[in-house]
């Protein structure tokens, strides 16, 4: 077995589709610019596809649940059982997101990598069972060298379908009670950042479990005498198997030349390792939105992201990605079918 | 004639279906608020509609389009003839309005209220021909009061249109070579702030022609001698044929109870001249995104609007409001088709 696939190279941008859907753009019957970021969005998505006119009509959704050990110390809003029992609300089609993939007409499939109930078989969730939810972070190492290689491959599976399946985009969502403790712990140790302005509500925490959290984060981070310069070993103490099959998915999906849009707070954090593993990634993540988590944003600018959307969501699932997808359909539509000046015999601005 | 329809009733908001809208988004299987400005949005529509579960399936789309005597100051980027020419190009399919309408499956219908080529006869658009073009705002009123009645009307005319076709959600869309100019000059009166502070640069201009199109703002206002408390004389000095017909329009749209989605900076200004002449109908208007024209911010402000996108738009015809609808529509489906905790057996957060 291959233990450092995600350091093989990634796709090359298409350079020549990217300079044909630059100048088709300046030619479009609109003032040059008029349309802001879809029009950077379409150039971008024009060299990832390697055509002038790209479209996303094949969207394709993973979610990635676990649970994570570090829950014991009281960091979350809810109790552990809800990340098994939402599984079953994926599948059962009255999650957000299964409604959004309907919506979108989007594959949706849901991986449990690992929850608190081994015996959870839920038809049309895969289970990976990698462990009964990560080790508690702030006591020990959350997961093991074989768990980890476990969670980024099963991510890489993903992607890998992903592109069988002529995916144009792929989403990775997540779900798992107590991840955005692992999310700020990975963000604290990448950006060399306090948890304290790391960490956020979560699901909901008031003013002082947020106090707390960030303790519990600036505890396990003590304990494991983490560096930014090594982010492997910070997923192996501090991270989560959805994280990790979040980072494997997205370099996955670069190797595979798959486009990503990365949804909110803990997606950005899997996309900064996967970044960070491999920073011939980063041309294909785009980033969904500016969720409502207060380390998102220090996240997104470490990234040089632009997100799409701010609407002050903090639901996970992949849901802001979900929702952004149609401002990227309609980007490519108008990149695409908008006549150009000479079409409509409409007079340019003078020189 | 009732020359004062505006002041006539706007439809009430249906407190009742606001309250179950309100109550099902609290049992929706996600942490409360979590879904951001999508719940209020959801929340908002329940009570227009008069139902807990609202849809946005049906869009009427309307573009008002009309000719502004003061691009003979030279405070446009192009020329005049673009108006007429861009007509052509929505009906023929190709401006990006005409591919957005498309996508959405929405209906477009193109107004010609009065461009400077009296003799433009297209099939599909319907030529009211109030004038050819506005008057010289800068040198003398934009509109005769029989002008501006009729404009007036004619937005009127298409919110009864819309609510006869079962119209969920009306966008009004502008086109005319110089609006900004108008359109900042209206909220200079209406919002008693300098012309510079709300000057930008249009489809184009570069800084040297922004300052001269704020000279030229603040020469008219000088002329007219205008004030905030009478918006409807501010609009017929400085206004514009579609600007008048976007006030109109969503007046009729909130005396009809048909919702809106307002656009850029002309329409919010337009949107600003409405709730002046009848504050009733500002429940009615929703605001699709913050644009690139510097001057729209403030009147957002002062309309104590939230918008939803903010992708640096500055194109108009209604291309910022049709990109915001599946936000609408995805918010709608979340909020009717997610479960609760009760039916997915997912255990909510200890009290």
């Amino acid at each position: 077995m291959n233990t450092t696939w995600w350091q093989n190279p990634c796709q090359a941008v298409d350079e020549n589709a990217t300079g044909q859907a630059r100048a088709r753009q300046q030619q479009l019957t609109k003032p040059a610019g008029s349309l802001g970021q879809l029009e950077s969005l379409a150039v971008q998505l024009a060299g990832l596809q390697g055509r002038e006119r790209p479209t996303v009509d094949n969207v394709f959704i993973t979610l990635f649940a676990g649970d994570h050990g570090v829950v014991e110390e009281g960091i979350s809003a809810y109790p552990q059982a809800v990340t098994g029992q939402m599984l079953r609300n994926f599948v059962g089609g009255g999650a957000a997101i299964s409604v959004l993939a309907r919506q979108l007409q989007a594959s949706l499939e849901v991986i449990d990598l690992g929850t608190v109930d081994p015996h959870l078989d839920l038809p049309g969730v895969s289970h990976l069972r990698l462990g009964a939810g990560t080790a508690n972070l702030a006591r020990q190492p959350a997961m093991t060298a074989g768990q980890l290689q476990a969670a980024l491959q099963a991510g890489r599976d993903s992607a890998q379908r992903a592109a069988q399946a002529g995916g144009q985009l792929f989403i990775g969502g997540e779900m798992g009670i107590g991840n955005t403790t692992a999310a700020a712990a990975l963000a604290s140790v990448l950006l060399d950042c306090p948890a304290a302005a790391l960490s956020g509500p979560g699901t909901g925490l008031d003013n002082a479990g947020v106090r707390h959290k960030a303790e519990v984060i600036e505890r396990a981070l003590s304990l494991h005498a983490l560096q930014a310069t090594d982010p492997l070993q910070a997923l192996a103490c501090v991270g989560g198997f959805e994280i990790a099959a979040l980072a494997g998915a997205y370099l996955g999906c670069a190797q595979a030349g798959v486009a990503v849009l990365v949804d909110g707070f803990i997606c950005s954090v899997a996309a900064l390792v996967a970044v960070r593993l491999n920073p011939q990634c980063r041309p294909w993540l785009l980033f969904a939105h500016q969720g409502a988590e207060p380390g998102h944003q220090a996240v997104l600018a470490a990234l040089q992201a632009e997100p799409l959307l701010a609407l002050g969501l903090r639901l996970g699932e992949g849901s802001g990605a979900a929702l952004a997808v149609p401002l990227l359909r309609l980007a490519c539509a108008l990149h695409g079918q908008m006549a150009t000046f000479a079409e409509a015999a409409v007079a340019d601005r003078p020189a």
